[in-house]
């Protein structure tokens, strides 16, 4: 998401440099230390106002989460709203563009991927740019866990459309697919987002689950 | 689709034994015999009331259309539609059961593959009997030509989303997904079937169009 950029923003994030991380260098393989644990480390790729990925955090605990935004004053609405509580200490957030994810990344280093409602790129010349592009399954290959599974949500039909056959045609495993993810049952467990929230009255949400092939 | 059992209909069947082959056999790669030409071989599996096959047949002079249906009572129906006016030279009848395909097609025999409103199956334990399952997938990826399609339509949710899967998971090639027939563009030669025009003002209308990978 795009909002007007607020100048001061990038003080809030840097005045809390132990959560936030800026274009940070030299990550790869470092995570674990970051959290100061071995636990799995699931990252939500253009996580927006936060609230998804907080609410993970929250829920579980044994669980290291990072949620990743390329727009500073959308990470730092997201911090304030972390911060209204006691962050979690499972809890990290990452300024950084997708397109970049190798370099913060360790081959093998994440064990899930969440893209939640991200940017449709409607016209055709803009497919690249597209978070399911084959480009950017390349980056999720290198830095997923082989058995690691990336789960995508969307209300925006199209993009839902080009994404299974992205998937498909990348030759990922499919270990699950809805259609309408509201009014499934086995989905108990969703947890929204604010996007979602606002939207799932309108429409179905699309929801799959895959994962590379061995 | 299933109807009240019409003990006349064979007999009906036999009366035109020029269009309609009841279980036949000795009969892979004898179909441009049939025809009389070499023309490209599209199936529709379970034609039910055949509706779809006949204006297919008519649209398309250059293709060879074969209308298959397990059910005597209902391929009569279809049949005696089609005899209403002159049944088109590139049509023909054929009462089998799916499973039965790969003994009376020869290997890569079929152009293309029509899978219409299948019925849904919807109990797990029933999951074998649907025609995505992957038993069907290896018949379909014998009869088919390299390059051939499968053009698969259906209103239920459930199947669509275990068929994407199951295509996925047999490593076929999406070159296509539309998850709303009737409200997208590029579909404008959409051919209706009996059921597809009863049911489509009350959901959305699901197709994929995939194929075997090389």
């Amino acid at each position: 998401m795009r909002l007007r950029n607020n100048p001061e923003a990038i003080d809030i994030l840097q005045a809390h440099d132990n959560i936030c991380f800026i274009n940070p260098k030299d990550m790869p393989n470092t995570w674990s230390k970051v959290f100061g644990n071995d636990h799995p480390i699931y990252i939500e790729i253009g996580m927006g106002k936060g609230d998804f990925i907080l609410e993970n955090a929250k829920r579980y605990p044994e669980i290291n989460f990072i949620g990743i935004e390329k727009y500073t004053t959308v990470m730092a609405i997201a911090l304030k709203k972390a911060l209204k509580e006691e962050v979690p200490s499972n809890l990290r957030y990452l300024k950084e563009d997708a397109v970049m994810l190798s370099e913060v990344f360790g081959e093998g280093e994440v064990s899930q991927i969440f893209l939640n409602f991200s940017d449709p790129w409607p016209k055709k010349r803009h497919a690249k740019r597209r978070l399911t592009y084959p480009s950017y399954l390349d980056i999720y290959k290198h830095i997923l866990k082989k058995e690691g599974h990336i789960i995508f949500k969307t209300d925006n039909r199209g993009l839902f459309e080009y994404s299974l056959s992205s998937f498909a045609n990348y030759g990922m495993h499919f270990n699950d697919v809805c259609l309408d993810l509201h009014h499934s049952e086995g989905y108990e467990d969703n947890i929204m987002t604010e996007y979602e929230r606002k939207f799932s009255p309108k429409g179905p949400i699309y929801r799959a689950d895959v994962n590379m092939k061995e």
